[in-house]
């Protein structure tokens, strides 16, 4: 098979055959297919696209170029959540331990943050003790034994997608809706999911800027989930500010615990956590309707189920729940506002980068973090403010903290007329 | 400068300026920027185009790239020429001696054949004894001697050039409009031209299939050339049948000595050859009108000054043209027409392909090519033919010729209605 010309038929908008679309990622994978090849086929993707089929085949494809975890020792449906990244993100926190005490197996691997959102491994380890990285066949175990783990990507899982993303990242290839719903359905599906909630996250905090985009993608990931036999469902949840009140590591942590333990919470985390849940429920078979599943959800919130799950899961991943109970950064900061009116928008990407100033995130992969620091936001898009308000409170181990502080506040805009403030989950796709 | 934020600009449609496209041209020869990133940048260009501007920015990134030959020790205008290559296309050697038996240095660096069309050096070395490689004072001395000077291209001339088309070759990348202009203005800048007249051939045996192509590349070169300050007349001519009526080395040099010594010619040929030379002459100001000029080139035809000078250029090479003066291979075949009925149309790329089964082209570089093997064309569009009239003959030097016959007589069509022939000569962009 000629690799130029099926560069050429898809730059010409052609279909592309199974076989084709293997040849060029096997052969990428064993190193007989230059990266330059395939960089140019890449650019042609972006602009030509991939049919459904094309996408569920190049998933396909990617799955196949690695290792596969075998969940079907647990003879139940394993039903896995991913987000497409935000600011302020603990939704995996709270979803894990309430799917785990309502019997359904959460196993999930999960990834680091970069950039300006955080990634969940990050957050578990700032509770003390707390092993990400398991062998195998203990999580496995876990899984079994508690219900529930959630672990680091490791292994040779979707060799062919870490080739493929690495090689995207640096030739501006990134933002192609069929290379990103292969990339992430492949890993799902490589992990052992039967079947997948997909948290798509939509505004100015997250990748996809508008519902029309997030729709596409939804769509073309949940396209892939049916022609591959893995039920899919896509919820498609606003972040155009940052999700919850708190931004960090340990923070989130401790943020996830008082929805849990305290039942202390924001409308918006609240809301798409039980989303994202119910729909997990759903999938898993544990209810016949949405309703349904949403009273088994809040229930196991309110009588404390969930919380112990979490202590549990905590436990059993060595880590000390009590170093998580109160942030221990060396200063708290309040921030004021200068202004007065409805708190009308927020660049939410601008505020995930001032955490990251803080150290809370990192900018490239070899960046280290600190646990300790972030913002607490303590007001929401419609809200009515006054000058000298506090809007937020930093965390930080830093001497001079201007530049967070004067980034937090000229990402956030105000208006004289009152503004309506809208429904954190904005639609399903399935 | 960030490489991947230029690849997304030029994807996202928008205008590179000179910086960057200098960053990322110096840098790929530097090594410094990767191939991957290259081949991206150059997809995202097929698709999004170049402004005229980019693409006399990169005509001169290039030019700047690598050595410029200086001919300015001429005291007088260089024009070259160029073709866009196609089947049986002699036209660089009938040129140059009639430019300089009229008192205008030709002073030219051509390419060699690959796949169904030839190159001028190939041809040249049919010749017994000619050298195509001359170290550069030789060449510059033989210039200003004997006014005329045809050798292979050498030295460091343009190397992001041979860079990035080698990159473009594997990448699917070769059919872009700027990408194409600016690779052929480069090579004719760098090598010393001051004006330039670019042969576009158009049509199944040529790189651009329709006129309109043709156009949008002779337009982008055009303005390359104003905007380079190199004076440039573009002649898009007819490539739907071969030209003139050998197609090989040795028996192309023989019908470009027949032209030029026996006033023994196809009518195609020879009009694309005077239109070629008479837009030199003009370019070198050795005339005021076309009229003028296609007088005194059909002149030093008619006179055997043309000629003259073409024995003077062979020997100045050391070649002895004696040695070609008729076809040496060892079987000469004749192919007869199954059909009848009026030449209506050919596969001219095909019957570039036959000759290049006989062994007068390569595939590959490496390949080597019999410069005695080639097709004579008995026949031209619009010719009525009866069944068992010659159409062509064969110059083989292999056993079995029955695939190549059957490629001509395949490549062949004809029509019960009479064809109107056209002029060869279809149109000037300047």
């Amino acid at each position: 098979m000629n690799t130029v010309e099926i560069i050429n038929k898809k730059k010409y908008g052609e279909v592309l055959t199974y076989e084709e679309l293997q040849h060029v990622i096997t052969g990428y994978v064993e190193g007989s297919i230059p990266d330059y090849q395939v960089s140019s086929l890449l650019m042609a993707i972006y602009f030509n696209g991939l049919t459904n089929q094309e996408t569920s085949d190049l998933t396909e494809i990617m799955v196949n170029s690695g290792d596969q975890i075998d969940m079907s020792f647990l003879n139940t449906i394993v039903v896995d959540k991913h987000s497409t990244g935000g600011v302020g993100d603990k939704v995996s926190l709270i979803v894990a331990p309430i799917i785990a005490s309502l019997g359904i197996p959460f196993a999930k691997m999960s990834g680091r943050g970069l950039g300006h959102t955080g990634g969940t491994v990050d957050k578990l380890e700032s509770i003390e003790g707390f092993h990400t990285e398991l062998p195998l066949d203990k999580f496995k175990e876990q899984v079994k034994e508690q219900g529930i783990a959630l672990v680091g990507q490791s292994g040779n899982l979707v060799p062919a997608d870490k080739k493929l993303y690495a090689l995207r990242d640096v030739t501006g290839t990134v933002d192609s809706i069929p290379l990103i719903a292969s990339s992430i359905m492949s890993k799902k599906i490589a992990s052992g999911a039967d079947s997948i909630v997909l948290d798509i996250k939509v505004g100015n905090g997250a990748f996809m800027k508008t519902v029309e985009e997030a729709e596409k993608l939804a769509t073309a990931m949940v396209e892939i989930g049916k022609k591959l036999d893995r039920e899919t469902v896509a919820v498609l949840t606003r972040m155009d500010q940052p999700l919850g009140d708190e931004i960090g590591n340990a923070n989130e942590v401790i943020e996830a615990i008082k929805l849990l333990r305290d039942n202390d919470y924001s409308k918006d985390i609240y809301d798409v956590s039980v989303e994202i849940a119910s729909q997990m429920v759903l999938l898993a078979k544990k209810a016949s309707t949405i309703e349904e599943a949403k009273s088994l959800v809040s229930d196991v919130i309110t009588n404390g189920k969930a919380y112990s799950k979490l202590v549990e899961f905590v436990e059993a991943q060595d880590g000390n729940i009590e170093s998580v109970n109160e942030i221990k950064a060396n200063q708290s900061i309040d921030v004021l506002s200068d202004e007065e009116g409805y708190y009308a928008s927020v660049n939410t990407q601008s505020i995930g980068e001032a955490a990251m100033l803080l150290g809370a995130g990192r900018e490239t992969k070899e960046d280290q973090i600190d646990h300790q620091v972030g913002i607490t936001f303590h007001v929401k898009l419609g809200d009515a403010i006054k000058k000298g308000d506090k809007i937020a409170t930093i965390h930080s181990n830093k001497q001079n903290n201007d530049e967070v502080i004067q980034k937090i506040k000229k990402a956030m805009t105000y208006t004289t007329e009152a503004v309506e403030s809208k429904n954190s989950v904005i639609k399903i796709i399935k």
